[in-house]
């Protein structure tokens, strides 16, 4: 079942000790599609300037994702740059020009409203209710946010948070949007708030999905579940591994068409292997590689680090 | 079968997040004892002072550990004070009262030269050779060092290195080690260095075993192994979670009595779940109450909570 994706489309200016890469294909919107796109049908809702030209557009097309949802505006795409050099755990960001960004309306074209499934990438919360009003039909929706909306839209995010069948966020974001240093007790306030699944993501050491009463709808409430990451020997670079996560997620779990307890777990897992490959070189290049055949492979390889 | 183990026997003054104790029962080779001999024979080879009472040695004695080899020597037994109110995950040292153990020269027992298992607690590494090499007939040895030693007195770790089948560090620890911010290419560095085979500790977000050829003794170089931790909703004292990690692996292995891969990976299971036991009470009060059910219950969670 397809996928509608709104989030950002971007180019990203990228410093990690690998080395430096100017105004690379980015954007939450773009890695999320690119990983759920070995899935799943995926349209992408978001907004481009006059730089975004048809070789950038076809990263996309040619895994099948719908660019129909990506308006041209007047000026610069959303460009952002960032240095890992202090951290490869965390960006330092230099600058964040929103250029065509900052007027982004999202328009649902014809057809879109009939997606299944609604993911709402990072972007404010405002917007992200303005989307998820206009697909009345979605079977489910997940988002994600970041620590900006957190502290200075607090209010408007708490909206957004009691449409949400999953919200995925940092360790960081939890202990900020619930006050709790604690990891369980953090992901218990987090979904007191309304997202019925949480999924806390741990960069390299994994992520853990925490479960309410009404995650699947038969009142149960399920322990959390952990999945590991693959021990790689080098990190290129780590921007869009959170997406990806999102995109292998939510990708598989569209692929299924329903969400249960199995389905979650697989997903997490595929979720898992998803940003592994994502973070293997600068920007979008290792997921445009990627083959289904190697995400089988590195899934077998995931369960076999990690089961008894 | 029984192992060996060397190493701290204390007092421990702490303050965490959930309050406040004086000298209570503490040291590596407490908490690896106690954790250990839920599965197998186990022996202490230490020193304590006059304030060490029958009290705290019937908290050994009556899990059927033997202490013939904490020898009583005149003074103070060691003590350590430490903080945890800044971070859960990194104590702050506020005193470190050698006393007694400033002049520990390990003595093994007659009859404990027949243990088939060695684990060399962090002490000074020329202590942890001497003991090594009173032991000639060991069937394995495991280890744990920590950054004052690798700082300061590296020539006389290396040397322990070499010996080990196992050596438990935790990430700061691999990193200082081997010079190498990566994981995988801090864990390969450190293995060159001497150790079969490595686990790496994540604190709250679990351990990775690392293989080298030498590992299980067929030539075969494997993945590496992850396993998670128990999510728990109050971390009331992580001293002693290491080395309870390092008595579930190790007391698993030793009631093996062989060490395959498949040994191994359950062994860290128990590794985990023993430390998660560990932190959910002061010093070695929730080691002291735990039962062998508790503990098989708790292995089956771990099990639920990452498998697919």
């Amino acid at each position: 079942m397809a996928i509608l994706v709104v989030g950002s489309v971007a180019f990203d200016s990228l410093e990690t000790p690998s080395g430096k890469r100017e105004r690379v294909l980015g954007g939450a919107a773009t890695h999320f599609a690119l990983a759920a796109s070995f899935f799943t049908d995926v349209r992408v809702v978001g907004v481009v300037g006059e730089d975004f030209l048809p070789e950038h557009e076809a990263v996309l097309t040619v895994k099948g994702i719908d660019t129909k949802g990506i308006e041209r505006a007047p000026g610069k795409s959303f460009h952002w740059t960032g240095s890992y050099l202090t951290d490869l755990n965390a960006a330092d960001t230099l600058a964040t020009d929103l250029n065509v960004f900052a007027e982004f309306e999202p328009k649902i074209p014809e057809g879109y409203e009939g997606s299944d499934y609604l993911f709402l990438a990072n972007i404010d919360p405002v917007l992200q209710a303005r989307v998820r009003g206009q697909m009345p039909g979605v079977k489910a929706v997940a988002g994600d946010t970041m620590n900006y909306w957190i502290a200075a839209h607090r209010e408007n995010l708490l909206k957004v948070l009691k449409e949400l069948d999953v919200l995925l966020i940092n360790d960081g974001e939890a202990r900020m949007l619930s006050g709790e240093s604690n990891g369980l007790r953090a992901a218990e306030a987090v979904m007191a708030l309304g997202p019925k699944s949480l999924i806390v993501k741990h960069g390299e050491y994994g992520a853990t999905a925490y479960f309410s009463e009404r995650s699947f709808g038969d009142g149960v409430k399920r322990r959390p579940f952990r999945t590991p990451t693959m021990p790689l020997g080098e990190v290129v670079d780590p921007t869009g591994a959170g997406d990806s996560f999102a995109g292998g997620f939510y990708g598989y779990v569209a692929s299924q068409g329903k969400l249960t307890p199995e389905v979650f777990r697989t997903a997490m897992f595929y979720g898992s292997v998803m940003g592994s490959f994502a973070v293997e070189q600068f920007g979008t290049e290792r997921l445009q590689a990627t083959t289904r055949a190697e995400i089988d492979e590195r899934f077998g390889h995931l369960r076999e680090i990690s089961h008894l």
